[in-house]
């Protein structure tokens, strides 16, 4: 944190999150955020201070004596950016642990009560569609790239703990790979006046690389050549589909993750996928248990549940006829 | 590692690697790779076994009261893939600590001497460029593999403990970015036919999305909208620009990793570059010394000296007037 202007030895911390984690409670520190709501009172203002480190906010006391209250009235809006000092108290009495006793602030960036779009009650996702650019400031958006924050970790550290080796193959190419989907070309042809050849089929010489390019929809191509040699690789990159269905299945850019063994036969295999699965859900629940929580809170009741009851469960394996046979059955 | 058959409890291991790094001397075991080198005496065959988790090999003695010579002779040829089995033994008066006394073997594929391209002597990398698909069997592929993995890993892991949200932003836009690069276009229209609109202008309402669309240069605008709510991001993607310049500074596809932080100056910023920079020296160092060592060995003597010798220095800060006074007068 930049140092509080006048003070004397800030204690300097990184984010909210760490004050939740290991609290210094009677020392005095400076933090940086946004404010998510705030309450004036007759001898004191309780601003609600959020810096996307946590779902948590910390909060903070102004009393009216220290900061006149007619500055905070004009400055502590919902979304202002400010910096904030003073010192950490406990509050037993109080739902929140502890609190900031503030002695001072600097407003960075001023929000406008009268335009800002986020307020405190809960906005519908297709609101914030609207305002992309302030989503991440909610809290259903910070719980979203947080968690695949820590899973996209998690998936690298599975795979690095066991030996594999992280390959990024290439995404401009030019073969389609096992036919696994519709290409997207990449071209810096003009498409207005693509140059033709005296046969008239299109001039590929002078495109970018000489001849049609594509996005990759698959690193297996490669994945496979270098599993030949490094025995154990993996990719987690982005492919692409030019698949013309629009739902939220079909993707046209997603990232995947893709395993290739040497030497593994099937039964390894399963084990390997099963063992990852796990894994990626026992972190997430180890680590992002505030961010599981509220979404199971706001969005899907039997969210955390369902992780709890997978991992403990052992995968049933069945082949593909009994698989047809059951499909048949139901 | 699969059973081996007819042994009993052979101890599973998972790579040479492993053996290295804690070699279960005495035990009975299964090794699974590639056959690097043979030769043959009178009572015995050597073979030196890769599997890709180190540069270094495993030396299998093979017995010919065991194994059959001519069996040998016709399988284990240089590029073979084997299933070996036996004993660990160590071996103080030779030059590698300790090796395989062979029980038997299993030839998953074999690999025919008069055509298979890979030999023991140093090739080129332009012959190696001819075979690429064989490339990640050389020593030298794979130590750039492996070193380049486990920087990548380093790169997360530094961000993931001072609380960076790693986000994926997206790679298929309908903007450019700061005028960083020259756009590749993504397209669904067929260049031989591209469909016009009444006032001859290209069609783009028939395009996959609807309206024209690039490859990014950046994650940046997402990335600092990010950071406005999230605090700290990083992005770590692929990234293209059609320069036309075909030089290796000019790359056409290329990962990139842009932080985007709130409320850090030009200074905190600075302390984050430097420390980044030499956190994951330090993580090459330690965990790929012996990567590190063979490229300096083949290809760039300087390389560890560089590196030892970066990680100790502070970095020198400067003004952008005071480089152009040094740029000027050198």
């Amino acid at each position: 944190m930049a140092k509080a202007p006048g003070l004397y030895a800030p204690v300097l911390r990184d984010s909210i999150a760490d004050l939740y984690r290991d609290p210094p409670i009677g020392q005095r520190l400076t933090v940086e955020g946004w404010i998510r709501t705030r309450r004036t009172t007759r001898a004191v203002s309780f601003a609600e201070l959020q810096d996307g480190s946590t779902l948590r906010a910390l909060q903070v006391v102004l009393p009216h004596d220290k900061i006149p209250r007619d500055q905070i009235e004009a400055d502590l809006h919902t979304g202002a950016g400010v910096q904030v000092w003073g010192q950490l108290v406990e509050t037993p009495d109080r739902p929140q642990p502890f609190e900031l006793a503030a002695e001072g602030y600097r407003l960075y960036g001023p929000a406008d009560p009268a335009s800002y779009p986020l307020q405190k009650k809960q906005h519908s996702l297709e609101f914030l569609r609207e305002i992309a650019y302030l989503r991440p400031r909610t809290r259903t958006f910070q719980a979203v790239f947080r968690l695949r924050s820590g899973v996209s970790f998690a998936i690298h550290q599975y795979f690095q703990e066991r030996g594999f080796v992280y390959v990024h193959t290439p995404i401009l190419t030019p073969s389609d790979c096992e036919g696994a989907g519709q290409l997207f070309q990449v071209t810096t042809l003009p498409l207005g006046a693509v140059p033709r050849r005296a046969d008239g089929t299109v001039a590929f010489e002078e495109d970018f690389f000489g001849r049609p390019a594509y996005l990759t929809v698959s690193g297996q191509l490669e994945g496979e050549m270098l599993a030949m040699g490094l025995g154990r690789i993996y990719t987690f990159g982005p492919t692409f589909r030019a698949e013309p269905s629009h739902t939220p299945r079909h993707l046209a850019e997603f990232w995947m993750i893709e395993p290739e063994m040497a030497f593994y036969d099937l039964e390894r295999t399963m084990d390997l996928a099963e063992d990852f699965l796990k894994y990626l859900i026992r972190y997430a629940l180890r680590n992002h248990y505030e961010e599981l929580a509220f979404l199971t809170e706001r969005y899907e009741p039997n969210l955390l549940a369902e992780l709890e009851s997978t991992k403990e469960s052992a995968f049933l394996r069945l082949s593909y006829t009994e698989a047809i046979e059951i499909l048949t059955r139901s």
